[in-house]
């Protein structure tokens, strides 16, 4: 079997850390696995370098950022490749340019273009492991670029994909993708496999295991995907195809996770006239500063006039799309606009809804029960979102769990963790 | 007039040094100069990436220390165009594969090949300022390579020597180079300027400024250097040809510079057979373990049969020098293996000497008059180097100092150092 391997920041954040990561490569190779290896930046050395580049200037060069903060990665491949050697395998460092991982210009947030297997096939020809820089590549120009935040899950799946390999794992600091975060609810349970939508949709929703952009490109390219901790030597979380796996349980949940986003801020327009083109007005003006609006909803007219109109935005975004609205107040003539930091999106996903009902109906009632008020409802196929105040974050995420049925019961995670 | 401009590790130390030196830079700018920048990593940051590289493995391959090594300086050169754009100049990074820097293949301590010109003079001509990364080139194998310690100097200078500049700027933590250091003897005094023969012996016996390599290729080249600090805006050194500066003082003096060095250790061989072929017996397995002998006396034999041999090797070779030449012992039949790691060795160096005698006599005078004993004698055309004990270190810089009239007597630097 061919492998991809990638561990994140937390797997290697020190030396200790990067012979364990050697040593689950290892352990790969000795089960007569093939395997490639990506690497993130020690933990905390791409915030710092991050910083540092901010500091320099709020309006900075972002491929001179590209070039600072690539030399996270730079220090782990080759720390990896070390780590190896010392328990006695062959193995060798690429970068970004050596390969050539090529992407297009958006430095920051470039995306894979192309990458060329041959180096790496031929290291692996010729027995070396191949230990290859996340998050960089090669811009058009010759330029280093990176692929944004997470953007080493986006290279392991790129490699993944031109190396045909059978699975990629991603190591990480939790063994896996539970059924809501275990941080905030004892009970939430380590799933063994989960879908790519569910995945994609828990990503997008909030859950920080993996990055959306390569869920979506292992779903392309059909790239078995498994969350694993590089702590423990025991399977994670599977990322599949809905109907592959003819194994799944026949009786599987109708909700298979439960997500939540604090990143998330609250805008209302009290009072807009009620005619054609008024949300256009509004949100054009947001797109065009690339201000990304998400959950919306239209109160019904009291009078037939005039309505509230209710949305989210990221909360990094909320000062800029007050003063955008403010500033369109007498082109739309509203009555008043009010902007609320302190509220969470709470998400609850599963394929399994496509073909249940009531699911939105247990969501509603739950969260009554517990008296807690749901400021905006918005739905997809496989997904309800509720926007509430966020002071409610846990106990919504407990009381939801608990309905529908996630709980774990009896196994040794609930044990140690509640 | 063109300018290579190179700032050192304490010179970038933090992001408040680095926008310092951009200010160094934009003067130089304002005064119509056309300049090329070449950076080190951050003071301290090279340091901490040998020392895992060393911690993952005492027999790494250097070829993955190299890359690990090379990230500190893609750092800063990312940082220090951020610091320009801020000041409103244009900039853009360059790291050693960008341009490239062809190097040999000697991982760690690499010789520039060849440095393609025309990336960096398209930069110029567009009005940008290249910001290049130093101590780091591109092997035959597209590997990264670097320079070895003070390399970045030897990327300055050859980046000098391809863009044809006026001259080479080394900006550094001192203000130029000293009669002899700074800290050890207050009344040393600071250098208008240096010839390059005089610099390469200052280098080679133990003064730290300039790096080795870097004076030999600017001599080579006729560049001019001069070595100054990013912390005021002041001239400092200047390293020049002997003969190219008719405004040079006509009553120069004999001495120009004392220079010492701490690393040396003495190995004495007590009771050598006296015959033809000894000599070549102890050192040529020494070089064949790549142990460098620097200072070598043999003392005149005492009964015309057996001879004491003395020699100075690096203090890190001690240990595996004793171990050689222990080995031999049945072969060559020496009476007595010593090994001495505390001693000094004191070199007082200028070209002057060559038209003037007595200039070891002076030496040995003043040594004498201080009760320190020489263990050690080696003289060249423009250096006398003796060994004493080391704790004797600073009363003998000083008495030179005094002795060849280098003393400064009556300026600022004394009146702050004294």
């Amino acid at each position: 079997m061919r492998l991809v391997q990638k561990f994140g920041g937390t797997s290697v954040a020190d030396l200790a850390r990067i012979r364990a990561a050697a040593r689950c490569v290892l352990r790969e190779r000795a089960a007569g696995n093939e395997t490639a290896v990506v690497v993130s930046a020690m933990a905390g050395s791409t915030d710092r370098l991050v910083a540092w580049t901010r500091e320099m200037g709020p309006l900075h060069d972002v491929r001179e950022h590209d070039v600072v903060v690539s030399a996270g990665e730079q220090i782990t491949v080759g720390l990896m490749a070390l780590a190896l050697h010392e328990l006695g395998a062959r193995a060798r460092s690429w970068l970004g340019w050596q390969i050539p991982i090529r992407t297009d210009g958006a430095h920051g947030r470039a995306r894979i273009r192309a990458v060329d297997a041959a180096p790496l096939e031929g290291c692996l020809r010729n027995g070396e492991i191949p230990v290859v820089a996340g998050f960089q590549g090669l811009g058009p120009e010759g330029r280093v670029t990176t692929l944004g935040r997470g953007g080493s899950d986006t290279s392991a799946v790129a490699l993944a994909a031109v190396l045909k390999a059978d699975r990629c794992d991603i190591f990480t600091d939790v063994d896996g993708i539970y059924t809501t975060d275990p941080r905030l609810v004892a009970k939430a349970r380590r799933l063994e496999r989960i879908t790519f939508e569910e995945m994609l949709e828990m990503a997008s929703q909030g859950s920080r295991v993996l990055e959306t952009r390569s869920v979506e490109m292992a779903l392309n390219h059909g790239i078995r995907l498994q969350v694993r901790s590089s702590f423990e030597d025991r399977p994670g979380t599977l990322v599949v195809e809905e109907d592959g796996d003819e194994d799944r349980d026949v009786e599987q949940d109708i909700v298979t996770g439960i997500a939540y986003s604090r990143n998330d801020a609250k805008v209302t327009v009290v009072g807009v006239p009620d005619r054609p083109g008024v949300a256009a007005a509004i949100f054009g003006p947001l797109a065009a500063q690339s201000i990304n609006v998400d959950l919306i909803v239209q109160n019904v007219a009291a009078d037939d006039l005039r309505t509230d109109l209710t949305f989210t935005v990221a909360q990094a975004d909320l000062d800029r799309a007050l003063a955008n609205i403010e500033a369109l107040r007498a082109e739309i003539g509203f009555a008043r606009l009010m902007g609320d930091p302190d509220v969470v999106k709470i998400s609850v996903i599963g394929v399994g809804m496509r073909s249940h009902a009531g699911v939105a109906q247990t969501m509603f009632t739950a969260l009554a029960a517990k008296g807690i008020n749901i400021q905006v409802i918005s739905t997809s196929e496989i997904k309800v979102s509720v926007l509430v105040a966020e002071e409610y974050t846990e106990l919504a995420l407990r009381a939801l769990h608990t309905a529908y049925g996630l709980d774990d019961v009896a196994d040794e995670t609930a044990a140690a963790g509640g």
